[in-house]
């Protein structure tokens, strides 16, 4: 035994002995019911008692109760969630997209030939019919005259700058304010219960691993999304990875499965999204044996935040609420569901 | 506080106390020496101690010693190893290329038109100047007709199966006893030292991922490798990965640090190589700031392994041999640093 497991062993007597006094003190003072008591500090306080709540509580227990016929080994309890209208709000249109328009206007003055070039100039006068009309062919040169040619660090710098600085229009606030407070829970429940949560989305990879550990407690590795080609180069002492302006993968409706197969290798066994961009990775996460988890985030209220679903340009959410019932998916009622939406709105 | 947190704290209290009470019996018989003592338990037994056992002992204490100029939070710690020819045996051939062969006469007597057929014929009648004449659209086509067209897991389990009945033709046992003991040992100290473990290899991550956890302790999700195109399938209400015959990425040189950016999205602090196909992992993980290390494994053992470098087919070491010295990569002298190189040995 190395010398530093008996020093670190002080340590933890130390904490167990502080916990077990916390614990007597605590079932003392009558604060704690018994074993299965409603006292039990409640893992997603933002989620209103439902059933909603009941079958994620109810899933989770089953496949983390040792010796029961469900239960899960830790290292096959793989958790993946879409980003976009799942953890946080993607309305008016996706963060990426603003950053994206918010780029193109810095970028500008370096570019005086977007003033008469299509689709440049629709995308700085703000018409979007006009850049509509130009096709994926139009969205793909936006997308790489502000997200390729720079370095993967710098483009990390850019998003960090941009995220800390930039505000939603309808809530005034910084765009990472308006992620969901249950989710988050979720998010957290999960991970104490062993989870690895992996956050599985058709946004840029680089562009969300600057930030999602400080909002949702997911690291960099467990983020997948889509991406553009990377070329390292060395450059005397110094390597850097470029960003190409050419796309690389689409993670997004049959892209995810294969996002997942790339990344994580193993078959998640819960699933989170709320659009039919994420039907194919509820099908392949429930479409297996063994005990399996999937919801679908509803948004049904548009006062806390929105209301829509089947004819929505963000964020359409059709055929999966379709199959949802028959695939025996929770469709999470917002508006039902969940005590507080934001965290600012508790 | 939940009450489940006070069962185990109760557990913990248990074990702490057991773990204080073993610490006080050794203390007191004298089987542990002072701080820094000798007698703490080498964490690389089948290192000989010497220059290149001592480097990645202080590396690893310089980044773990908290309160230190050079201390590395746990989630920085990653470190990637290539794995032909670093993690385990990489000739006569790489393992990979057994597998090929096994597969393709397997699957022959399906396919009468390999009799006539190049690069197929040669390939059979082993004949690889033949096979080596048709440059790489050859290889390509050997690898797509024996990686390709299955689903994930069709794939998944050719492989399980293969691994546990193939044996090395020099050694006459399964290729996974060609794992290096030291190499492991490095991988468990690492881990131990709240290290995240990655295998960064040109080799196929759909081939590694099924063996890798129970011979390394790596993780499939914690395996980069190269991939071929993967499409989602669903059949009533069965899906399905397809493995299509085109490649999706060559984890190999320079696309070693696009798959490490791509996969993990961190910069590596510690990465272990072999051949000319690390230099640029090793490059992208040394020159940067703060505290990191390289090493690579130098073949130079022909009695118990093999002697090779800059000359060979296989594991070509030539200006990764040249760079590490400018660089300050350590060169591990397989014959004189290795105490046991494959487990049977010891």
């Amino acid at each position: 035994m190395p010398l530093s497991s008996c020093r670190m062993s002080w340590v933890r007597l130390a904490a167990a002995r502080w916990v077990a006094m916390a614990c007597i003190l605590a079932l003392a003072s009558g604060i704690l019911a018994g074993p299965g008591g409603a006292a039990e500090r409640d893992p997603l306080p933002s989620w209103n008692d439902g059933a909603a709540k009941a079958a994620i509580i109810a899933f989770v227990a089953r496949v983390t109760t040792e010796g029961g016929a469900d239960f899960v080994p830790t290292d096959q309890r793989i958790a993946t969630f879409d980003n976009d209208g799942t953890l946080w709000a993607e309305q008016p249109g996706y963060v990426q997209a603003a950053f994206l328009m918010d780029r193109l206007k810095d970028m500008a003055p370096q570019h005086p030939e977007w003033r008469t070039e299509q689709p440049y100039k629709a995308a700085l006068e703000g018409d979007q019919k006009a850049v509509a009309a130009g096709g994926m062919r139009a969205i793909d040169s936006l997308v790489m005259a502000t997200h390729a040619g720079m370095t993967s660090e710098e483009f990390a710098e850019a998003v960090r700058s941009w995220i800390t600085t930039a505000r939603h229009p309808r809530f005034d606030r910084p765009y990472t304010d308006l992620a969901y407070q249950p989710m988050i829970e979720l998010v957290t429940y999960l991970k104490d219960q062993r989870f690895k949560v992996y956050i599985v989305s058709g946004g840029g990879v680089e562009f969300m691993r600057p930030w999602t550990e400080a909002i949702y407690g997911i690291p960099p590795e467990q983020v997948v999304g889509s991406s553009i080609k990377l070329r390292y180069e060395l450059t005397g002492d110094s390597p850097a990875l470029r960003r190409l302006p050419e796309i690389d993968f689409i993670d997004d409706g049959p892209g995810k499965p294969v996002g997942i197969a790339k990344a994580i290798g193993r078959r998640p066994i819960f699933a989170a999204g709320n659009s039919d961009g994420d039907l194919q990775m509820l099908q392949w996460t429930t479409l297996a044996p063994g005990p399996r988890f999937a919801l679908l985030v509803h948004h049904t209220d548009a006062e806390r935040e929105w209301a829509y679903d089947r004819n929505s340009a963000v964020g359409k959410l059709d055929k999966a609420l379709d199959e949802a019932p028959g695939r025996g998916w929770l469709v999470v009622n917002m508006k039902a569901d969940w005590k507080t939406v934001f965290p600012f709105q508790r």
